[in-house]
């Protein structure tokens, strides 16, 4: 079971409001989702998560086979009674992660031998396989298995990767049709081919006839020039069709994911937000800060007084600069819930504007108050 | 402000229930405090605490003299307000901790002079100075400054260190005095003398005739046989007043409080709860089981059955022994959650069992409990 609707548009730009319609619930686009690789997103309860407002989270395919195992997720039924978390779930198929965190992956027609890179045991994910892992997660959203390259990679290779994603992507069709995915799930193509604009055209095209649930813009975030992103993104999602939602995966910072979103783009995954958290680096409404720096040891005021999360309503700068100082396990869960907090709201915030009709005012106000000085009038924080 | 009321007698043993009144409100006795050391009990926000049943918390005034200094705490007029912690607060002295952390300690009549041991800095803790420093801090229950000796000790030393502790326990009360303590908080005094029961009630007695708002048994937990540990507390409380709340510090299990509560002890701390959460070690009615071990792999089950905390009604047993075989924060929320829920309500049970007249039953049935065999008919897990 997985719909898709669009529900308004923006008269200035590409961006887009839409509906998800899934087995655990509606999600409203666009939309941020939070990153719980290993069924837990890193530090946070599931209420955590409803607090921050998360409509749907991500887990990961790779790490959850390998750890705990389908074995233990069958004996909830999936992911959602194992953690606890009763809204949707996407699932990445773990292309990504054989790529980027397997010893010794050796990519076949057949697919993607790899050891873990736990323990070094030998894994083969196919298109099949992976189709399976998903069913037995019970994911609301299943992506497609994909090869990635590295950044920069020559045409050939980019061709060569590309061109397999999309026959990998026929066979988990075929999978999901015959597991009965149809009635339970939706089924992502994802689109490959590299920094191209050929090969992007194809991968999205062939993946287009293939007709899937929804598509995705894969290999980005892979360490190429902003400029070279949004240019991939903008020719990408032009390629896809309009009653079809469109993720960027991986990306980004906050004017990243308004440009997308101006762009047309419906769904967003990215760890920066979590992981950012755990350094200390808070997004807020007029920048970015480190809570470590010293200027914040006696700030009694919040991380930012125009956001209304707990940490922000029952706490400090002061005292969450001593926990990060201390090393204290508060100071993350502090802090995640702020970053997830923030960046879930900015594209609620971006939503509501264009179902307003205003997405154009909305832009330029995140603009202008990103490069404020702060509501104290002072520099955020020196360094930070 | 600091009053204290006996309320019950067990008829069968010396347990007893009473009331501690402060200016953050009561407190109902018999009552374990969770330790808060660095103005947060590790992983928990203060919601989480008053869900486990926290009545009061400790801080440590060595630990935040150092991190984050009374300066930053000044801005914020205490740790309540830094912190967010509205209900009592009891602050440690520092005296253990210059015996067990700082460096190149060196104890004169004055004082304990230490170097941290965060940057060496060179630092003077005297009993003046821990009675103002703990004004800053805002306690509601201050403690004297004591001088802590290793196990086993010579009775020379032992005594050294006792009457040095009887020494400075009265120019702490008259700093606490001349600072307008009576009027905002608790002083409470510590019993020394090692194991030497002679020691005992010569610093028993001359602390009594000092007068303070309640006693403290220290120097336990330091490496004796459990038998000593009991039989030494059971004479030292025997030479208190029974008017006055008495605290034995930092001890101990689960029995060692049931037994600590039938020789009329009324107040506990212990960092077992909370240090053994984060090594998976939980406390159980039927025992303490390590989620870590394999044989939770698939228990899809809650660590106790019995238990009603928020870790025990929402996820397995399965759920938990993934999290932190993953190292996940959560890990160390929720096995915290649960532990600290353990003992504070197992003091509360103690606390409504003498109330009620049923103290002996109550334990009775908690020894029965702890060497049953699970909620399942088997071993919690072989093992653990
Ligand atoms: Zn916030
Ligand atoms: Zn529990």
């Amino acid at each position: 079971m997985f719909q898709f609707e669009t529900t308004t548009a923006c008269p200035d730009t590409k961006a887009r409001t839409g509906k998800m319609t899934t087995a655990h619930g509606d999600v409203a686009t666009p939309v941020f989702m939070p990153v719980g690789t290993l069924a837990t997103v890193k530090s946070l309860s599931p209420e955590d998560l409803v607090a921050c407002g998360a409509q749907i989270i991500l887990g990961n395919t790779y790490h959850l086979y390998l750890r705990p195992g389908c074995d233990i997720i069958d004996a909830f039924s999936g992911v959602h009674a194992f953690m606890g978390w009763n809204r949707p779930l996407l699932t990445d198929s773990g292309g990504f992660q054989v790529f980027s965190l397997a010893k010794l992956s050796r990519i076949t027609e057949e697919g993607a031998a790899f050891q873990s890179h736990l323990d070094g045991s030998s894994h083969l994910l196919t298109p099949e396989s992976v189709i399976d892992i998903q069913n037995r997660l019970g994911s609301d959203i299943q992506m497609c298995l994909d090869q990635c390259i590295a950044f920069p990679a020559e045409k050939g290779a980019a061709r060569d990767a590309a061109n397999l994603t999309t026959r990998w992507a026929g066979r988990c069709r075929n999978r999901w049709q015959e597991t009965g995915g149809p009635s339970r799930c939706g089924l992502f193509g994802i689109v490959q081919g590299g920094m191209f604009d050929d090969l992007r055209a194809d991968s999205a095209g062939r993946l287009v006839d293939l007709d899937f649930s929804g598509y995705a813009v894969g290999g980005l975030s892979v360490g190429e020039p902003i400029e070279t992103r949004l240019a991939v993104a903008e020719h990408t999602l032009s390629l896809l069709p309009p009653d079809r939602p469109r993720y960027i995966m991986g990306v980004g910072t906050p004017a990243e994911l308004v440009e997308l979103v101006a762009l047309g783009a419906d769904m967003f995954d990215c760890v920066m937000p979590t992981r950012n958290a755990r350094n200390g680096k808070l997004f807020t409404s007029f920048g970015a800060i480190n809570i470590r720096n010293a200027c914040h040891a006696k700030e009694t005021g919040p991380v930012d007084p125009a956001c209304t999360c707990y940490t922000c309503t029952r706490f400090s700068r002061a005292y969450l600069r001593h926990l990060f100082m201390s090393r204290e396990l508060l100071a993350y869960r502090l802090a995640t819930l702020h970053n997830l907090f923030y960046y879930i709201n900015l594209i609620n915030d971006a939503r509501a504007a264009v179902a307003a009709g205003r997405f154009a005012a909305f832009r330029k106000a995140f603009y202008a108050a990103q490069q404020a000085t702060g509501p104290t009038g002072k520099e955020p924080c020196a360094g930070s």
